[in-house]
């Protein structure tokens, strides 16, 4: 049902703007608010009992694919370009806006009515905030992915509790709030029209990447707006407790040890990327380390937003790009992909495996950020990783099954899995897009979106022989 | 030493040819006898002490690098073809053997000098009893990679256990030779001539993959010849102490959990893919299956023949036979990869993963082949799995940095650190060899064989500042 009514917001620009598209937001926005109403009324009363951990497993995989399908109607209700009226079109779009992805069937954004590009903004802005809510008290609660290491007092569900989270969660909306409208700002005075900066401000927060020019962020390049678009991408990509902390006082509370490793992180390959760019006589030395700034950021935030086309820079720099398509931000921010967090993790495991290889009788406590990483932990992150390059494999050879290359099957599984956006190679690269796909390559990688997303395990648990049993 | 005298029988056959390259394998014996001598002069009883573990680590990649280094000496003296005279080449090509890889850099093997053919046979039959013994004698006392697994006494180096050491040795070795032996008569009697038939019998049982001719097995045909060397490639793939316990008397040695597995999978692989090539048109029934067992088990026992070009199948079997190299046969046999036993324990961890998000107060004992999985078995394995996707990301990134494509890169990589031979696509595919490669790439990809034949740890520990502090 708040689908249905975000629906108004683009149906009322394309009244405004005389295009005849709004009808397709009325039609969808009617249908989603008949269906949630149904839903609302047959389960009334249900909820009050509270979740068992198998309806708690089920409700988030469920609410997401449905608000999906629902998000979907508008596209193909339109009758706009190459999305009219496909359905695996549709999906494609929908989801990869709901999971912040930003890859694209759609070619000719510039004339596209506002109504639609704003319905996309909307839905990455939309799932931007859905994700938070369910990287803090979804996920650490069912234990996925070693996210067991940020269960705090918000995933507690007892009724002390409750206020607080309610607090937390308010805060955390304002914050979000406030940082698109600071964007929207800074993007309308470095000067975008306004509604280029709305719809561009809802997708950085959300480290989503829809443009609404084909040219994505290439198309402003006057008062270092790209520049900010950078800082905002970063903004999107720290965790958003942090920030709460930060309203609370806390003045050293960004200097979180994810955060920083995420920066190091960047500020080393940014260096390196933009010296090198430089060197080679590519671009003078400010473009240099804007465009690796920018694309380095774009794509570890898993946004997804371009400036120039990076895949044309080289074989080096697309097999660094494929590289860091797998990174990901923070996690308990709008950012995809396997996070900083896992890979620490994963280092501080590496660390004592070594020292023990070396020193077979020593002790080697392991401990991240202070906690003491367990072997549930350690085993729980191990896993996410497992799975998700046994899913990458999956997902590339399915693929290349229909029809496409190396590089584009490659880069698309894993551009779809990590919500990042543009793949490499001539047909999904960054100056490419998704639409001379085929339907089941589109319905595969509408799929995968969701599947990284919801952090793997969320989805896979529901294909697992024992969860349904009684 | 026993290299230097291992290459008297390529001079002697050169010799009988009349090939004047015979000069070329006399003045690398006695090079290599001469350094072999002097080192063993110069540390005379020294060994006596016994190792500690830090010699342990250091003994195993260098005694691996100086043989690959003085194997070498015969390509480099040589005037045949490509090779002559060129060091990336001539040490690409005996690491490839000796690893047995079977990657090569020569093309024209069938107008090159026998003594050249069978030294490379000679290589990678050297190599694959080498790695038997590593594998058995040294990995399970360092705890690599979940090796520990496999301790058993002949892991044990105390004063009674020594006996049935040499043994269990001395059975394996005439195993070895018995098996090759058979190989030889069989192809002999399927049509090869003899030269031919030792060359392939010795590099069939060492899964290493180096042939007579720019054909591969695909040169010889009648007789089921592909089928017999199909059998012949799996039965360098099992683990050599279960044939020591068959030949003990224990008639269901075979039987063991890992093979089961390996067979199990490669029936279900070749079903499908037989089926496919049938189905489509590609070939008829016989031809289909056969083509589809013999390349997939060429790739997973990592051996590297080829009866045709399988990268010329399609787009989906390119995935594949990708997803395919990773794989690996079994530990403790001749052949290279991840192996067999890693996917078994990962699977063990996932699947008690996935039951304790369910239920999450249940208790899950994870258990392989009878005995108790612990913490620091899985995290060996695990740390196996990172180590071995982050050396093989740097590997794709550094041959792409050489200027090779993505799919020559990726596929490069992947078939160095598994040691299987061909990798994918026009260059380095089936049908290709690596010679046209720039000598950076070389060096790179025969230090990732030599990683990869190593379990990874033994050569990066020497990378571990730690390592070398008192």
């Amino acid at each position: 049902m708040a689908t249905a009514g975000m629906m108004v917001f683009p149906m009322l620009v394309d009244v405004y703007s005389g295009s005849p598209a709004w009808r397709a937001f009325a039609v969808a926005s009617v249908f989603s608010a008949g269906i949630g109403a149904s839903l609302t009324f047959r389960n009334r009363g249900s909820l009050r009992a509270g979740l068992t951990l198998r309806q708690a497993f089920m409700l988030t995989p469920l609410s997401w694919f449905s608000v999906a399908a629902v998000s979907a109607m508008p596209f193909f209700f339109s009758d706009y370009g190459i999305v009219s009226r496909s359905l695996a079109d549709s999906v494609f779009e929908a989801v990869s806006g709901i999971t912040t992805t930003g890859a694209t069937v759609i070619a000719g954004l510039d004339d596209a009515p506002p109504g639609l590009l704003l319905w996309r903004a909307i839905l990455q802005w939309m799932g931007g905030i859905g994700i938070i809510a369910t990287a803090i008290a979804i996920l650490p609660a069912l234990g996925i992915g070693g996210m067991q290491l940020f269960r705090t007092e918000s995933s507690d569900r007892s009724e002390k509790a409750m206020p607080r989270v309610r607090q937390i969660a308010k805060t955390i909306g304002a914050i979000y709030l406030g940082l698109t409208l600071l964007a929207t700002l800074t993007y309308w005075l470095a000067g975008m029209q306004l509604f280029d900066a709305v719809a561009h401000a809802l997708t950085s927060i959300a480290t989503g990447g829809y443009s609404t020019s084909d040219g994505s962020f290439g198309t402003w390049e006057a008062n270092g707006i790209q520049w900010f678009a950078t800082a905002f991408m970063l903004a999107g990509s720290i965790p958003f407790v942090l920030y709460v902390r930060l309203v609370a006082g806390d003045h050293m509370a960004l200097w979180d040890r994810q955060v920083r490793t995420m920066l190091t992180f960047l500020a080393l390959v940014i260096l390196l990327m933009g010296l090198w760019l430089a060197l080679s006589g590519q671009y003078a030395i400010e473009p240099a380390f804007r465009h690796a700034a920018f694309n380095v950021v774009s794509v570890v935030t898993t946004t997804g937003y371009a400036t120039v086309d990076y895949a044309a820079w080289g074989n080096v720099a697309i097999g660094v790009f494929f590289g860091l398509t797998f990174i990901g931000g923070c996690t308990g921010s709008t950012a995809g992909g396997i996070k900083i967090f896992r890979f620490e993790v994963m280092a501080v495991m590496l660390k004592a495996h070594f020292m023990r290889l070396l020193f077979p009788r020593g002790v080697f406590p392991r401990s991240y950020a202070g906690r003491p990483l367990d072997d549930e932990i350690i085993g729980s992150v191990v896993a996410f990783f497992a799975v998700f390059f046994m899913c990458y494999l999956f997902l590339t050879i399915g693929l290349m099954a229909f029809g496409l290359d190396f590089l584009t099957s490659a880069s698309g599984a894993a551009t779809a899995l990590s919500n990042v956006g543009p793949g490499l190679g001539d047909i999904i690269g960054p100056a490419g897009n998704f639409s001379s796909l085929p339907d089941g390559a589109k319905w595969l990688l509408s799929f995968g979106m969701l599947l990284g997303r919801l952090e793997l395990f969320t989805v896979l648990v529901l294909f697992v022989p024992r969860f349904w049993r009684s």
